[in-house]
């Protein structure tokens, strides 16, 4: 590959025919959000001052995080008209495209929508599956920079649409500071509640409850380390979604699109923040050295430049790999959150395709169109989680009971089975439980 | 209600009449199977070694905690054909009846696999998503007394219907002991290799794979305190189930079932250890005495007898509610793990039901037949967690990728809403990304 000469772009070039590329691809992902025992500590201590005492932990939490001054929990509380104030304020086209966006969004989850299912067998037993949704949700929303009316709507849109009774909103309120287009986006969510709290005491206050803040029974919705730490601590309390790492994309291009159109698609991830990770995988040196020439001469244009900078400095990559079958291989190891997959016919990659958060097919879906409004959600499984995990989604806010219904002759068939396996385990109140059913 | 007077049963009764019952119920429920720092740093330490020395760290402990003297991990690994050794030695009916249970499991876990969708828009843009299985999932087994061959077959199946590729199992091998029917479950359920480690070690050894075993994407199934520390801590380098509480059953009863089955419905969640918790639940007084009187008489004939006597003393409870309405709502508070709805008319109760693991409907249903051969996992949400957790099921076993195929038009119609969105957003990477794709 070319070396990095007049421009001013600094990005790691791998090559798979390198030696030692496992090694340094695996040193380039190598991404641990553990958090040091001086945060778990500052973090359990919160938990236990909300659990313990309410509302009062919460307004002295807020007052010195946030560089507030409230007294009651009133002033950190916003009802469904502030909600609807924020939209009907915002100027028309921001009014328009949050709508248009939100639509699309609920269209896509309804989709995700599973039916409960039952059937009944020759003895008349009946066996199946109710889903149901919770009964309530908390959605964490960053305050300050991290402030994306974008994420409200990818976390409350699918618990509405999967029927959740209440729907609690927290967000913290620095310096007094509430964002407009957060709220709107709430509103238009379906939010029923918002506290204008963060960090772990938010998390607390939706874990436990509180006087005022209602015990949700699971929190979703992205933070920091405080609220990451916090989350995983109540996890079990309350289910989780999954702990977020630094956002990334990995592009593949076979070489016949638009390198200006790549490169702004690599920026839009770097310019998340410094860790965020844009990586460029193709088999065609020229074009790869072209991306990088227009990444070179568009950066100096960039608003967020010097984050854009940083972001490909530590953790961008541009790798060279031979052909198409060993970019398959690389999707798969590398299990990203986004896959750009830039080719030609990308369906025909499709089935090949193990492991990503979500796909972005052709040289035309830019993943920022996937950030705000094609329908499926941004919230997508970071570092490699992929491999086990799945988009936010409507099944995140439900969950499934088994149904057994045993007539009297399945109870009685059954029983001769279960009596013999329970007592194959020594369990024989079990075992005896199944006999009283079997006809004799 | 009648007191305990002659029976030698000891049994918390309470009565929804009474203004203390929530405070008492509350006291009741109350579980949080925290580790203490003294584990935690424990098990952090074993997963350092593991993850640092691998093989030789899994020996070293294996020796240890299991009073074992191998060398080598081969001595710790068994292959199909030892799997396979230990069904066919079975006795007949044994064979016959895990045969029976793995059969009906199969069969319903066949209806939880969801398929894949997707849809087309107007403007040829093309939304939907792809399910796929995870390519390594690793099943945890106990040793010794909690070696359940059921727990194989029922960790196991579900990830050999979602596809897996390789379904690794770990089982401890205290003092050189193996447990036929468990490895004879391991046969029938697809897994394909079997490692005789256990504990803390085990977890570490499949969340970051040694020189011998490979790193799995999941973790599932049950364990000491020790196992369930180390799916925490790796929880997030790998998806893990839940962490399980104590087993738990809320039997409701209208009157009409027999009080000795009732009694030994309820014995058969006590006798499974001493934290176990089985709970009457009813409005006629008089039937829940003579299931009391049942138990008291029925106790003394128990294999388990001590474990079920402690387990109904620290944590049994009988409580007379006022009418079916009341029972209603004190399921949906107690969200169980096992629901018995031991009531003349099942279904009429089920679409108020929201939280429960497994229902079992009607008279016939012992909880034992689900535990074993019904077909639904016994896998179950504990401690209220089916508030917003589900059976274990092939779903946890895939994952979803998100599919995006945006048309020229369609990405130039959601380019307007993306730009505008990722302005408001001050994220001009991400709007100049989406800006590329638009018409001129």
């Amino acid at each position: 590959m070319t070396d990095t000469t007049a421009c001013e772009l600094a990005i790691t070039r791998l090559s798979t025919r390198e030696a030692d590329f496992d090694t340094r691809l695996e040193s380039l992902l190598a991404w641990e959000g553990v958090s040091g025992h001086d945060i778990q500590q500052r973090v359990d201590d919160i938990l236990a001052a909300v659990r313990a005492r309410g509302d009062a932990a919460l307004i002295e939490y807020s007052n010195r995080f946030d560089r507030l001054a409230v007294t009651s929990m009133i002033e950190l509380t916003l009802g469904p008209a502030r909600l609807r104030q924020a939209f009907e304020g915002l100027p028309e086209a921001q009014r328009a495209a949050l709508a248009a966006a939100a639509e699309r969004i609920r269209a896509y989850h309804q989709h995700q929508k599973p039916e409960s299912w039952r059937y009944t067998e020759a003895d008349g037993s009946v066996l199946g599956q109710q889903v149901t949704p919770l009964d309530r949700a908390g959605i964490y929303v960053p305050g300050g920079k991290a402030a994306y009316p974008s994420s409200v709507l990818m976390n409350a849109i699918p618990a509405h649409v999967a029927g959740v009774r209440e729907i609690v909103m927290v967000v913290p309120m620095p310096d007094g500071v509430l964002n407009e287009l957060v709220l709107a986006a709430a509103h238009l969510a379906g939010v029923d509640h918002v506290f204008t709290i963060g960090g772990a005491q938010a998390v607390a206050a939706l874990a436990y409850g509180t006087e005022t803040v209602p015990r949700v029974d699971k929190i979703v919705g992205p933070g920091n380390i405080y609220v990451a730490t916090a989350k995983r601590a109540v996890f079990g309390q309350v289910g989780i979604d999954m702990i977020a790492g630094p956002s990334e994309i990995l592009v593949v291009s076979d070489g016949g699109t638009d390198p200006e159109w790549l490169a702004m698609d690599l920026f839009s991830q770097a310019e998340h923040d410094e860790d965020a990770q844009a990586i460029l995988v193709g088999w065609d040196a020229e074009h790869l050295a072209a991306v990088e020439t227009a990444m070179a001469a568009l950066l100096p244009t960039m608003e967020r430049e010097p984050i854009i900078r940083e972001s490909l400095r530590c953790r961008g990559a541009v790798i060279l790999c031979t052909d198409r079958d060993e970019a398959v291989t690389l999707i798969n190891r590398i299990a990203p959150e986004h896959l750009e997959l830039s080719v030609a016919d990308p369906d025909a990659w499709l089935p090949s395709v193990r492991h990503a958060g979500a796909v972005f097919m052709g040289r035309y879906t830019a993943e920022a169109l996937g950030d705000y409004c094609a329908g499926p959600n941004h919230v997508l499984p970071t570092s490699g989680t992929s491999r086990f995990s799945s988009p936010l989604g409507v099944y995140d806010f439900q969950k499934r009971s088994s149904i057994i219904h045993c007539s009297s002759q399945g109870a009685s068939t059954l029983g001769e089975t279960a009596s013999v396996l329970a007592r194959g385990e020594s369990l024989t109140a079990h075992a005896r439980s199944a006999e009283y059913r079997i006809k004799k």
